[in-house]
């Protein structure tokens, strides 16, 4: 698999995005308003926090006649000249977590749509759980087109969250380790993965993250690539990093099993091979893309017999 | 400047911390409280949210004999085995920006020490500005060691912000982009900058932020390193990409100038040269490191002429 183009296993899911995302509209009230009241305009049809798809990909649909700007989030303007809007709810009826049909989407629709999707979701949670100032407890409204909320009580403003997350696969003499979390599928091991906390760089956060999990250290820490995941709003910061002592410790209230695999096992598992020591992490999911990227980087054992 | 060590010019500023996060004592009352009632407990001091210093580095007292723990955020704990904390407080009395304290805490204190002042920064600006519970209004109390809020009323948990920036230089043939805001000090450029938002990559955002604020285009987007940057909480993330038609078009509103600058009018700058083209931004700020590593990796003219 040496050498093939970075991009021939396409991008990982809610990555490609289109849409322009028009911030000199969302701080001018009366631009917001002629996009809104453009006969262009269309809705992102959502149930609940959950996609809809229709035969050209996500379901748009014109804005309702009494539909009101206050409750929607102008998402960006798209590649048709269409504004784009989200409807925003006040309460949630589902969990942060992925759906079967949330991870399913990349399948039916393109990697744009999948980017509008991941976006909108995000935005929607956020308002969803931000309808009162966390500085003084007061009522909050959307503003500037729904790309803040904005407290009247106190002027304070508030912007929606990014969370950023580290994933990473430390390296020891061409394995890499993987691990399991308990409530994961029978088989399922991806890369191991924790929030960046405030105080830390990425890759202070990769180091922590794989001494408190696995018990081992690491340096080298390399970056790789990125993903916005819409769970409710993460930014993954996917690194590689090396590792001189495989010793491991594993922390068991979050990590139900580990171990080092060599390039063979993940080949396999990427391709989806019954006999793989391991069920890959989805396509979806940036773990797959890192283990692909290792993997084109990394000296297969079977390419070195070759 | 070729082919010096990386970390020749050191770290940027609040990189660099050694307190160990101790994630398993956070999590355990019976251990927080050990670590609370310990004769080796510290308090980090703080006037507001600014660093206080002594002879020794950042100022560490006992804690106070009425000190209350749920009026505390445990750091962490340090080299010499003391847990560290922070007192929580109800209002802030100045805004999120840096200040000349915080600002020249690297000529004072240690690496290590600026990391832990970043971090607690940070928290205890967060805990002031979440009293009260996003979802449902109702006040909200520390939770976790200080690296939570919990709402009693809606059960709900809120963890400290992290809020991801991408910092860049946009390259065309040999020159740098830089930029000045209107309320910088006379002559200071530095990157471009923006907070990363829902839905997007590091990547993507780099890629926004330099077509709104400058009217440029860029691709090969290449992440170099970063920062957390406590003010109050962002994590920068500094990236260099490639622009191929270099016309700017200014958001006016946003950068007050811009222009391309060549590897020895960086080199000047960053030397402190009173006949720079410009003045450098901080040496504790990623903007600098980021100019220091591209022109490191550039083939600066005056090389080329020797
Ligand atoms: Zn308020
Ligand atoms: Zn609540």
């Amino acid at each position: 698999m040496h050498g093939t183009d970075p991009q021939a296993h396409g991008l990982p899911g809610f990555v490609g995005g289109t849409l322009d995302r028009v911030d000199h509209i969302r701080s001018n009230p009366a631009l917001h308003a002629q996009a809104f009241a453009s006969p262009n305009a269309r809705l992102l049809v959502l149930e609940g926090l959950e996609p809809v798809t229709d035969d050209h990909g996500l379901a748009l649909v014109p804005l309702a006649a009494d539909a009101r700007i206050e409750q929607h989030v102008l998402l960006g303007v798209d590649l048709q000249d269409r504004p784009i809007f989200a409807h925003l709810v006040e309460t949630l009826e589902q969990g942060p977590n992925a759906t079967p049909r949330s991870r399913g989407l990349a399948d039916l629709v393109s990697a744009s749509d999948v980017a509008l999707y991941g976006t909108a979701r995000s935005l929607v949670h956020w308002h969803a759980r931000h309808r009162f100032c966390s500085v003084c407890g007061a009522p909050t409204h959307a503003h500037k087109a729904g790309w803040a909320r904005r407290c009247e009580s106190c002027a304070s403003e508030h912007f929606p969250r990014v969370d950023p997350v580290s994933i990473m696969l430390a390296e020891h003499q061409g394995r890499v380790l993987l691990g399991r979390q308990h409530s994961w599928p029978p088989g399922r091991y991806s890369a191991l993965a924790g929030f960046i906390e405030p105080g830390e760089t990425v890759e202070e956060a990769v180091a922590r993250e794989l001494k408190e999990e696995a018990g081992i250290s690491v340096h080298s820490v390399r970056y790789v690539m990125s993903q916005p995941w819409p769970f409710p709003s993460s930014l993954m910061i996917a690194c590689i990093a090396q590792c001189d002592d495989p010793a491991l410790t594993l922390d068991e209230t979050e990590i139900e099993h580990a171990f080092w695999c060599d390039a063979d096992g993940v080949a396999a598992a990427l391709a989806g091979d019954p006999d793989a020591p391991f069920l890959a992490p989805p396509r979806m999911a940036v773990a797959w893309h890192l283990l692909d990227h290792w993997l084109r980087g990394a000296v297969a054992p079977s390419d070195a017999r070759a």
